[in-house]
């Protein structure tokens, strides 16, 4: 019989509905309930982040590690790792989560050498491969972490160091091994340090080039051994470097189109680091929405009073509302999903804290997508939005959108009708509206 | 004999040296002295901003204007227009500008229609042509005022109302005329509103289509009259709007390249702006310069503590250092230059504190480009930027840079090399080294 | 019969409870209904702020006004004066708010000098009292306008020119008379521009010593006068200044102490002011409530990634809810109240937006006080935080409260007791809970 | 024959001129010039802070630490502590340094319980004592280390366990012996977790009177032992809880008011905090001087656009002639010092980029006390600002400062003035001045 690590969670979270006041059970969160015609289970595509939920520590910068994790041994030892996997699938089950997230490291410690490394983290894969099997739980994506090891603290693909890319290619490389042969459906690309600390000693030029560079031999080799997963950027505007070549979609987008990788790499957007770089959430799944260009989401937020990733889970109903919104519209993720890239506080050191912590964030979603369905559903979003444009639906402003007006005509437009009528914005309102469905 | 409108400035301003305590003398800039082979004056390329240092009042959302302007007459006339263009050269010839910048309403007040408008426009053009011819003094660029109406409260180009945009067409196809009849050097698109309050009510896609066709209907008219002058467009993040969708120089190209216009439309990147951003001028101005999209500068400083956009003079060695560094890699600026989008405090209220702002923010750039050349010159950041790349020169390196390296070939790096020698990145020194120019 | 200035609201507005979709009703603003003890009404004491609905234009650093009001002639008049007074009873009738706000130079516009400037304001005075007494509505806090007038550009209080000082303390002895004339329960202190922008030219030292002395010298004349009203300090870190002294709660009473004021003077905490200063609202508001120096609010709320006061409506049920948490713990904030120091956005500029944006805010604080009263009724956070901190409750902790403990008692504890046990902080469960009761 | 432990600096560190291109010598710092009646050495009192200098990883919430320490074998033992105070002494006195700082964990581990690790404290303190002598570099200040260890996650005087407090009295009991025992001149509070993650789990008065409580015992306990040092309170606003007690100056001074310490306790402000706060550091500076609370300073510097703790070491010459215009004012900071609470970047990983951090930084203020005091001797600012206030020498100004002058007599002085004659804050030339002076 096997060990069970989670004591005190003795069954997998069940719903029960918005009265209850189980804090382990869910609200909202009901994988069943269909949304828009998919389940919750579809539409979410939840997964836990396997670095902050199983290697998490609760050190900052300020003092160490406060998690009490029974489990843990304090090894750095290939059956820590192999221990670690039961840990993380039972906590996954009776969470519910569908997926799960890593970093090479996470799963698997370094060895001597790149040999060495890759035979454990096969070993490792191992094992993972056989509980997905046993559980249904699959991978969401994989990614390599190239920012811990000393070697990356001038970046990975940006480092000045020729052979420090040389080191990050061959890790990518064995990344993208295994996530595929764990039926990874995405592949992340987060450099870590891809930035500078400073410009005096930066040649920005050729670090972006070679960026671009890394990122084509990733895609080339995924060809090449048929990993047909999807390619994520992940945008984020600063920590640990002073800026970040990916700072938001926005500069993520640019850097593809330079380099011609936009059909190849969509985004990966995280609602923290969305607002350290001056936008909403909302603003940056959008933007990336209408580029076609929106891949995953890694679900946590930010406080925002600090300047700082403080990777907080999501319980923000305003939050997740606008969230579902955008993702609505664009039918779900798939084959992304809504990744916890969040991680419990340093004061919430017990395991039963990582509980209450998925609960919070997955009810939190569900209770945003009954809430943007309902809006988008009664249609008092969308139906003032279209009225508000309607003037570019024919006459003048048809003409402008299909690309047929000269700034002549519009001249010619003013000087016939003189002065348009401008109709008022209506946030208040809508901010009522919006709160009438929360 | 004509009005005097700065008699406490009896004589042009001189260059006296760094020693001289006068307050109304250059210690720095001298418009001959050459900086890595062009004169100060044609580095530059110096411009005075006519809004704010001709049409600025000091109010602020707390207060009426305070400036005291004695040749105001506080009618909108074109007789108060043609006044101020006296005033205006006055002033230029005095500080020794070569170069002025305008808004059409600048310039240039409303008439009852467009038809006026436009008549008055032409009637103070007509002088402004007349001043240009006995001064020498330029027209760096013009722009079109589309944010102070009520009619572009949503946006110009990005209004949800056709009629909006009609005549924000309208009114650029008269300031490209007016700034072609001057002989401008560019045009400078600043929406001003061109974003969003609220995503509640907004079609973000359409929105940037709008935007995209308005550009393209500018370039194409340009061609049709042969207006040669640079597009320019110019980043800011947020204020007036929530979000505007010019953020950044990144939002910025990632637009242009998304609507083909990345080879006719060039940056004007204002100081202030970048900072509000999140990012250091130094970044915006390298990051559109290895873009080849550096147009030209708007050379201001916001207040690093507070939000919004302040348009300080620019006073500090450092900034201006930095920003001399990159405009001297990029050879000059030259068709744009450096526009003093800049205004007086508030509290700074008499004519004479014009002058000490321009003198300032003149002094530190000339300052901050005798320390960049010098800097160039001993090569003291350049050497160190390029040993610290060197093992890209060759080797693998070479081989990345290329294009011809694949992960494999990385991966047998590793295997036969192991781990590269780091070195360190020497920020402290590198700052101590920059300090011992200034 | 008298005129109707909102025609498009034909009724007072009414409770409809939460399933309402009428945009002119209350969902949950219901000012009979009680509340720990108190009718909502008397519980938030609801203010309309007469500068921001009856004045406010809608202007910004970037355009003028775009509000329609159509009973604005467009005159300075005491005529125009006296009308808007009608204005603003109908809409305060209309939308049930039992308190409104002002500054002396809302309600009243200047004379050719001080006589002809108090004797328009006794006018105005006389018919706001004459429809208080009609309507039951009444003065919450009065003010003066202490930063418009270009005299106030470095300051009132803390002007360098004694003569400005003087100014203010006229405008001050003459709004206090009047906010006493017409029953005014407070009188708040917000020089508006007592800081600096700049510490080159600023003597902090005197320029805090002449603001003490004026609010010493404002007591005195309330005292000698018998104005009974409570006065108030307003905390705001920035803007229009650089750095204004009252920059938050901590600095006010910082200041309030050092000149002995402290009794005498209570916080009046904005919303939006709290978090420019990097606080919550829920701090501002709670550190002032444990010194019991919390006055009264003003409500509304800025734009979290904006650095400058936005001054929108409160329309965040987190916000509300965790400002009524602290409101109910401290009783209640009578004399003060909840004043909508808020304003419709520019782009709202019809007068119905007006209601949209009150009925909203109103909503949302009864909302949370809803949520907050059950929050409370069931103990749930209030339990925890007494278990949490029990240890002090006896033993060791109960002495060290009493201050009978020294260092060497705690020695003594450490090496007789070793470790404490540290229990979890639960910081996502009780986010949680809170979620439950939205 | 003692070991060196830095043989690339074979030679103390020697003030060679502005015009010296050695990296390894002082431009401007000249420890025996004279400015303003003191030497250079007793005007900054130089300290180098043991934490970042001799513990200091390059760790980051990324990656683990980088820093190349060659005699660091890897232990937490007594003789490494011992090894560690010869690296010290050897940096310390090739550097110049007069003086260091510490908290007790720097300078020695942790035992199994409280007494074995008091035994190893003063076991290193011996050597410390011994060293001191040696070479006559002594210690500024002492503090604890309330912050590392797991039992001080909810804070040390501010946790809710009793017990807690106990552990962190006993510890700050003994590092205030110790102190006094190496005659230390100053101790400094900064608990580091005194302040919130959350309000809905926090009991803010019980913690802020804890915290009152914990300062009094400290002074009792320093009162007892005849420990003549200064106390000093060390502002920060977050991080790494995400708001602390001792926010800014005017937190901790209306802290130090309520609790009767504001006699006792100074202040002890950083740069990088106080930016952090929303003030510059001249402000914190100057603020606290008017309140003749300013105790000593930590000398670093944060990145305007960062908005975390990054602790870089000063050398803008702008902020350091800003510090020195407060601190000649204030007559220098002795029993203070100027504390370099600074580390090299993560980057920076060899030893001598310590040498060449703490180069500049020396040199950036002996630069900026040069500026300051020439600014000073000259008058430029300080008459400016006396003439600015001159309105308050005589006549009302005089009436209002000497607290005679009443709101009646104010109106009066304006109905017989009028309105008083307004100066410009000539901000511009004032930017202008000070940079002629550097």
């Amino acid at each position: 019989m096997s060990t069970v690590y989670f004591p005190e969670v003795p069954e997998p979270i069940r719903y029960e509905g918005p009265d209850s006041k189980n804090p382990l059970a869910f609200r909202h969160y009901n994988p069943d309930e269909v949304v828009e015609g998919q389940s919750m289970k579809d539409l979410f595509r939840f997964a836990v982040a396997y670095w902050h939920t199983f290697r998490g520590t609760g050190s900052d910068p300020f003092g160490p590690g406060t998690a009490q994790r029974p489990w843990e041994d304090g090894t750095d030892s290939v059956e820590m790792d192999l221990k670690r996997v039961d840990v993380a699938f039972e906590f996954m089950q009776k969470l519910g989560a569908p997926f799960y997230c890593f970093h090479d490291r996470d799963v698997s410690g370094a060895g001597a050498n790149l040999k060495e490394t890759n035979a454990r983290f096969d070993q490792v894969a191992a094992k993972l491969k056989e509980k997905q099997g046993e559980t249904g739980i699959n991978l969401l994506w994989g990614t390599a972490n190239l920012f811990s090891h000393p070697r990356y603290m001038h970046g990975a693909a940006t480092s000045p160091q020729a052979g420090v890319f040389a080191h990050a290619a061959a890790q990518v490389k064995k990344a993208i091994e295994v996530t595929q042969e764990l039926g990874g459906e995405n592949y992340v690309f987060w450099g870590g340090r891809e930035g500078y600390f400073n410009l005096y000693n930066t040649d920005m030029q050729r670090e972006l080039d070679h960026l671009a560079r890394f990122m084509h031999m990733a895609a080339d080799y995924a060809d090449e051994i048929g990993f047909k997963g999807q390619f994520l950027f992940e945008p984020k505007p600063k920590e640990p470097t002073k800026h970040q070549y990916d700072f938001d979609v926005a500069a993520c987008m640019n850097f593809l189109r330079i380099n011609g990788l936009q059909d190849r790499v969509k985004m990966n957007i995280e609602a923290n680091h969305a607002t350290l770089a001056g936008h909403s959430m909302m603003h940056e799944l959008e933007y990336a929405r209408i580029q076609n260009a929106l891949g995953s989401v890694d679900a946590n937020t930010g406080d925002a009073l600090l300047g700082w990733d403080t990777d907080q889970f999501p319980t923000d109903y305003y939050l997740t509302t606008q969230c579902m919104l955008v993702i609505l519209e664009y039918g779900g993720l798939a084959p992304g999903g809504l990744n916890f890239d969040a991680k419990v506080r340093r004061e919430s050191f017990e395991p039963i804290d990582l509980f209450h912590a998925h609960i919070g964030g997955m009810d939190a979603f569900a209770k945003g997508a009954k809430v943007a369905a309902a809006i988008r559903k009664d249609g008092v979003l969308n139906d003032f939005v279209k009225e508000r444009y309607a003037s570019y639906d024919d006459g003048l402003g048809a003409k402008i959108e299909a690309g047929e007006a000269t700034f002549a005509d519009c001249e010619a437009w003013v000087t016939e009708h003189g002065e348009p009528t401008i109709a008022s914005g209506r946030q208040e309102l809508l901010e009522n509206i919006v709160n009438r469905y929360i």
